[in-house]
Formats: structure tokens, sequence, C-alpha cells
């Protein structure tokens, strides 16, 4: 009572095999991910993820690794241990090497830190931030 | 009872005037920014964070704007106002135009989104993110 | 050194008994779950956790089903997996249902997306919501 | 350098006046809030959060009440200033009472509580709930 | 249409008039803080959060001081800008000098880092942890 | 594509070999914890997390149990599990009994929902905080 199933493509619903396709072709895969999986059993939200994260993460003023990576930190970030692994696999395939990871995790660490300590010494915003 | 006062440079120990002077000449500005006036207080912190900082940021596999947006985001995701406020400038000035802080904005937001929807649907991590 | 062991009724003392007693008896349940099991370990913690979760559960304004959600909304939010899991089950067995689950997620999912985009704009509070 | 200005409808393009114009009339409301008009910097994110808002929000297994107090919810466990003061107004705009306020915020409350218990416990998950 | 006001003691009920008079006796003060006065709005939650927080921070296995410094540490973590100035006053008044206040942000920034390297590194843990 | 492994002493650099060996013979261990043979993927890192975790938990104004209390506190209201796992060993061989572990707990879940408390009722900073 509480685990959610993953839905199987060949168990789909059209309007959940649409989504599916639409990924498996956008990102050429045989398969999707968990993730969209567990989606599948709120068709809307499983709809409605896909469009919006196609929409972000599709190149634009940044290239898709710097998203990855900026997904990846945030992920790191809030501790989503899902996340984290599609999200480092994802940014590998976009060509993260060995180093760029290592500086991905010693930007995320300190702004970690540095958040604290702003916090905790009750940083004043500087008035040259606010013009 | 509480709130912690800047310290300024006339006012500092040689200790914390030769960060001071580090971070004026590392970053060529005038005087340094209120995050670096409070740490004052705790001479070793200040050190120790601004060395650490200078190491982390500086240009390596990753360029000194990628390194600024991701400390942005990860400022926004947790919150922290002074933090979000200094690295937007921080950003600016390493050259994040309009565009690219939409879209740096748009990852964060959807990195927040999916990691609540991948731990609210429990997602098993995909065997092929472990290898 | 460091993991703690679940206390089973048969080895709990009279005061843990007491509480133990009392969960089984108000939610109409043959044992107690792992977390007060393990909240046994301080009997003064277990005792007022229970006396609250009692307390702030109960029918009052709103009722014990819109309270499970908003309990597992923030149980996702903050990526507790134990909560998630107990919380899921816990209201499923007050009547949540899949399409309710699926809303619940959706709603969370979309406030922590908006709370970033809110953070990283920094959207100064509308006036209106002042009064 | 770095502060967001809003961008009000007389000076927003036809793209955002769009939007704003889909807010005013599905809300009712004479002018659209501070965040729209600063998600309004970039055109993709306002429709695209629009979208999705207008879709999550709408009366479905859950009423809006009961998503608004989800919402409010994790907007305080999550600290965002704007959107605890944007979401309670909302929330009492769709019939919450003081009462109901009183109890959103203990729920709130107690979950973070007991979301760091579970925690620091290192509870596992009862296997009742895996099935 | 959401703000909160403070109740002051002459317009309180009886019923929050007790836990106000039982505060400032306790803690031989001649007024309470805001928190007391806008919890005051829930009676049922002032009196439950007051009787926990005077259990809980009540000398015990650990001094009024380290109770006060690890209240600060987790609401710096947190970014809750009311706790921090309160809970800062508390822990001066309890006996915290700056070395430690320095100490204590010390500590809270490195765990908030390291937190998300053992993230980001996926690190499992050690077998020697789990006993 | 994406787990890290363990870099264990036999196959490290001469720069890691370094730092485990100044771990190891700091803490008087025969081996480092996985945290530290994840980190040597990234050899900068490595050092500057070592040296600095070294500086901040060293003897100071505050004695190492309670750094190391304030630390778990700290990962349990991140919800790092490493880190709860690493740090409620440490906190236990530096001297945390099982009453001060139920002490740090307590603290640190009633820090969590006043936290909360105090974002959700918008409470103002009383002014004798702010001096």
């Amino acid at each position: 009572m509480g685990a959610v199933k993953p839905i199987e493509y060949r168990d789909a619903s059209p309007e959940v095999r649409a989504v599916f396709d639409d990924i498996k072709t956008s990102r050429n895969v045989p398969d999707v991910n968990n993730f969209w999986k567990h989606l599948a059993h709120h068709p809307a939200t499983l709809k409605r993820t896909w469009d919006s994260i196609k929409q972000v993460m599709a190149p634009g003023a940044l290239d898709p690794l710097t998203k990855e990576m900026i997904y990846l930190a945030v992920s790191v970030s809030n501790g989503c241990a899902y996340c984290i692994a599609s999200h480092t696999a994802a940014a590998r395939k976009a060509g993260m090497t060995d180093a760029m990871f290592g500086e991905v995790m010693a930007v995320t660490g300190m702004a970690n830190e540095t958040n604290r300590l702003a916090n905790g010494y009750r940083v004043p915003i500087d008035e040259a931030f606010e013009q």
C-alpha cells in the first residue's frame, strides 16, 4: 500500500504511449527511464512534465551540457538520489568529463557552504547588487 | 544582541587586511563585498573560505561563467537571498545575458519540480545508471 | 556503531509500552510502525511526538485525509524516504485515490518549481498580500 | 546589476500581454501579481509556468482550496517568503478560515519535525508500506 | 489578506495569557517574543509548541548552551531568518562567545558542503557505520 | 554510467596517498572512510576538503564532541544518509551517549518544526534581536 509500480509500454494507454514514443524518438533511446514509467500513472503530469523538460532542456542561450550540469548541481543540492543518478548519466552522455564532474561537485559544495555562512552572519545585500 | 556588524578595512587586523587585499587584487575591485566584511569576525573562516572560493571558481575544466551560473542555480534552489543577489551580479559580470539568466532559472525550476516527482513516486534507480 | 535497532513491545519499558498501547488502540492496529519502535530509545521524545501527532492529526477544521495529504506533500518536498512511504500508506488508508495522489504530486512539484522562480527573480511581495 | 524589474502591461510584448490577459480573465482580477510581471522577462517561462499552474490548480480529484493549502504548506516548508504571502492570500480567497490556516501550519510543522526524527534514527521502511 | 498580526497580552484570551505567563516566568522576561504573539492565533499550537520547547530545551544530558547552538545551526542551515536572529540572541544569552559563534558557523558551513559532496559522489555507507 | 567507484590506497596517486596518510595519522585509523575514497577522484577537492575539515573540527572554543553533534544535527536536517551514518559514528566515538543522541534529535526536530511555524506565520524579527 504505497509503492508505485512502473507502467511498461505494452501495458500503457494510447495517451501514455504517445508520450513514450516522443521521448524515445527525441532522445533516440529504445526505452524510457523509470521516471517516465512512474509518472505514467498520471498521464496529465507525464505529458506536461515531458513537454516542459523538452522545452527547457533544448539548446538555447545555453548548450545542453551546461543545462545538464546545472540540473545535476540542483539535484545534488536537494539530495534526490534518483535525479543525481539519472542526471549524472545524462550529463556524461552530453559530454561531461571526469574533470568537469569534479568541478560541478566542488562548486555545488562551496555554494552550499557559503549560502549558510551568509545566512548565519545575516549579511545585508550590498547596494551595488540592487541596481 | 545578535546582529553582526561589518568590519571595514580601516578597522581590520593585519590578518584580515591581508585577505581583503588579496580579494581586491584578484578581482580588481576597490572594496570587498559585505560577505567578506562579516566573515572577518572569524579570521580563520575568512581566510579558509576565500582560499577555497579562489581555488574552486578559477578557470579549469569549466569556465568562470558556467561556474557562476551553477553557483547561482544552487543559491536560488536554497533560497539564500544574499547569495542570489551577489551571484546574479557575479554571473552577469562574467557574461551571463538576460537569455542565459532566463534559462538558468528555467532549468533550476524544473529540477526542483522533477526532484520532488521522483521522490513522491518513489522511482527506483535504473540499472543503466548504476554502471 | 551508529545504527539504531527497533525496540519491540516485549522488550519495552512500561513507559514505552503505555505509548505503544495508546497508538495501537487509537489507530486500531496490531503493532506500531518502525518509526515508533526507534523513537522508543528516547521515551520522552516518543511520548511527546505521539501526543503531538495525535493532537495535530485529529479531525478539526480539516479532515484527516486533507491533513495526511499535506503531510505527504511536505515529506515529498523534504525527500524523507521513510515519511513518504508511511504517509502515502496513511493517506491511502484515509481515502486518497490514485487520482488524488497524482494531484498531490503535481501540486507539490509545481510549488517547488515556482518557489525557486520567485527566489531567482527576486520578486517583491505585492502590497495586496501584506494587508 | 542583478535586480529584476517588473514588466507592466503597457510595456509588455504582445506575447506577454496574451498571457497576462489570460491570467486576468481566468482569475477575474484587474492586474497580474508581481510574480508574473517578473517572469515576463522570459516569455517562454511565463507561458509554460502559467499553462502548468492553470492545469495543475484546476478543480479535479482535489478541490482548489485543498490544492492551495498544499501549495502553502510546501512553500512554508521551503521558506519562500513571496510564495508564502501569495499562497496564503490565494488560500484565504479560496475559503481557508483562520482555523484551517492554524491546522495547515501545525501539520506542516509536525511533518518537518518527524521527517528529521525519521532521518536521524535511520528508520527502515516497514514492509507493509512497500506493497 | 495574509499577514498575521501579533496578539498582545492585553488582547489575549485567558488560555493564551496562561501560556504567556508561563513563558515570562520560566524565562524571567517582561514580555514574550513575536514568535509566541503570532502562534497565539492558534492556542492549541501555542501551548503544544511551548510545552515541547520547554521540555526539549531543559538541561539534561546536554546543557542549554549546547542545545541553543544546535538550534542555531539547524536554523542557519534551513535559512529561517527569524529563527537565526532569535536563536543567536538566545545562544548569546546562554553564554555563546564570539569565538563559539564563529565555530558554530564554520561547522554548519562545512556540514552543508560535505553533505552535498557525499550526495554527488553517491558514497555508499561504510559497513563499520552500520553496526 | 554514473556511479563513482572508490579509489583504494593501493591504486591511488602519490598526491592522493599523501592525504590518505594524513587522515590515517590524524585520526589514528587503519584506513580512510568511503567518503575520502570517492573524493579521491578529484585530488584538489580531496585535499581542500580534508584541510578544511581538519581545521574546522579541531578543538577550539568548542570541543570536538560538541562540533560532531552540530555536524550530525545539520546532516539529519538535510537528510544526507551517508553523513548521518558517519557523523553518528564519529560523535559516538567522541563521547556522545544514548541520552545525548536522543537530545540532539529532539532539538533538531523542534528546530525544524519552529523554523516552519516562524515562516508560515511570517513573524517579524523582534527589535531586541537586531541590536
